[in-house]
């Protein structure tokens, strides 16, 4: 672990919080029929099989904002939302350049980032994410994306072309994120791995249990970057 | 020019001065009898034929830092520069990630970045751009280069592809060099231009006169702020 040079952020509940996001920016659309908590949770599972039919061959490379759009528009119908033009859609649809941080994300960041590489290394297009770290202060060194490789996560694609496009070795890159699956997925390529326990990414109903196998085990960005900090001075 | 909504900058030259960071540099290796600004001016003029290489096919896709390091190990020849180690040579050769902007460039980039999407676009690899922002300053919201592409400038690719990861049309982008060469590139493939006057980047023997033909026609990242300033509020 002493010879990480840079860190890859999972984005999507790693770093902000979307489900909390959708919700309240879905609040303002003035429909008080709808769950929006539901509606959130519904737009975010189309993700893995929009991702899937891409990641399987079925769909040429499609940007994530476009897969998005898809599914806002079933989504619109099944909670029978009428009455929106395109732009009022798409703008909708862009609620997710949009997201809120966790508290802990931009001083974590801001305190890596004065020893470390940072980037985010989401499943997001690379517009998508620029937008993000401007709305919400990210302090990014650079921005890397499934988008750049042509391959989601977890193909390992993904993971490698990061690593090189870094100039770096395997082992000199590490991965953050609150999904195990991510993380075992960037172990297979060789990357070390911090996981990051975020219990309330789905809501308080659903809790998120913490995963024990990665080299570090932490509870938010600014423990994570207090956990590198003891590793590297001691 | 009022749709424009990203702007991306060549770098060597143009956001940084290459020539004189080199010299500065290179004096510390303490060799007395080395004109470092030869020197200087030799590495850079190794730069076009060896990309070429790369643009024509006659080698595959590499890196500016194994370019450069290339160049350099037959610099030191011809100088007759010896006794370094492996170590030593790799340290001299990421000088191109070390160097200093221009003054202008970092005031001129934080106003931009108020109101646009600001990326360097240079056949400097990802890396090597990461890096010298980091040193410099420099407040990119994201690195773009010609490695993205597989394609140096002025190949089209280089500039398409950054106009397709920013989601953008190519009239929404414009692109501010030193070189018209660069923007003549940029403009046959349907962005907007910005020629930024560097007349000393080649020092005081060699002034680099003025082009006229871009959209707009500046001496300075923060004179390119105001014009821009200018135009959208007029």
């Amino acid at each position: 672990m002493e010879r990480v040079k840079a860190i890859l952020f999972d984005v999507f509940g790693t770093v902000v919080d979307w489900r909390g996001s959708i919700i309240a920016e879905s609040a303002q659309w003035n429909r008080p029929a709808v769950d929006w908590a539901r509606f959130a949770d519904r737009w975010r599972e189309g993700y893995a099989p929009s991702m899937d039919k891409v990641r399987r061959g079925e769909l040429p490379w499609t940007k994530l904002d476009d897969l998005h759009r898809h599914t806002l528009s079933e989504l619109l119908e099944e909670f029978e939302i009428e009455g929106l033009t395109e732009g009022e859609r798409d703008h909708w649809n862009r609620v997710w350049h949009r997201l809120t941080p966790w508290p802990d994300s931009v001083p974590g960041l801001t305190r890596l980032a004065a020893k470390f590489t940072i980037a985010p290394l989401s499943n997001g297009n690379v517009s998508l994410l620029t937008d993000m770290a401007k709305h919400a202060g990210l302090p990014w060194d650079l921005i890397l994306s499934a988008e750049l490789a042509h391959h989601y996560k977890p193909d390992p694609e993904a993971y490698l072309t990061a690593v090189e496009l870094l100039s770096l070795r395997p082992h000199e890159v590490m991965m953050a994120a609150a999904h195990a699956s991510d993380l075992e997925a960037a172990r297979a390529c060789g990357l070390a791995t911090a996981f990051i326990h975020r219990p309330f990414e789905y809501g308080f109903a659903r809790t998120v249990p913490i995963s024990e196998e990665f080299d570090l085990v932490t509870t938010s960005i600014e423990d994570l970057a207090a956990k590198l900090n003891a590793k590297l001075n001691g």
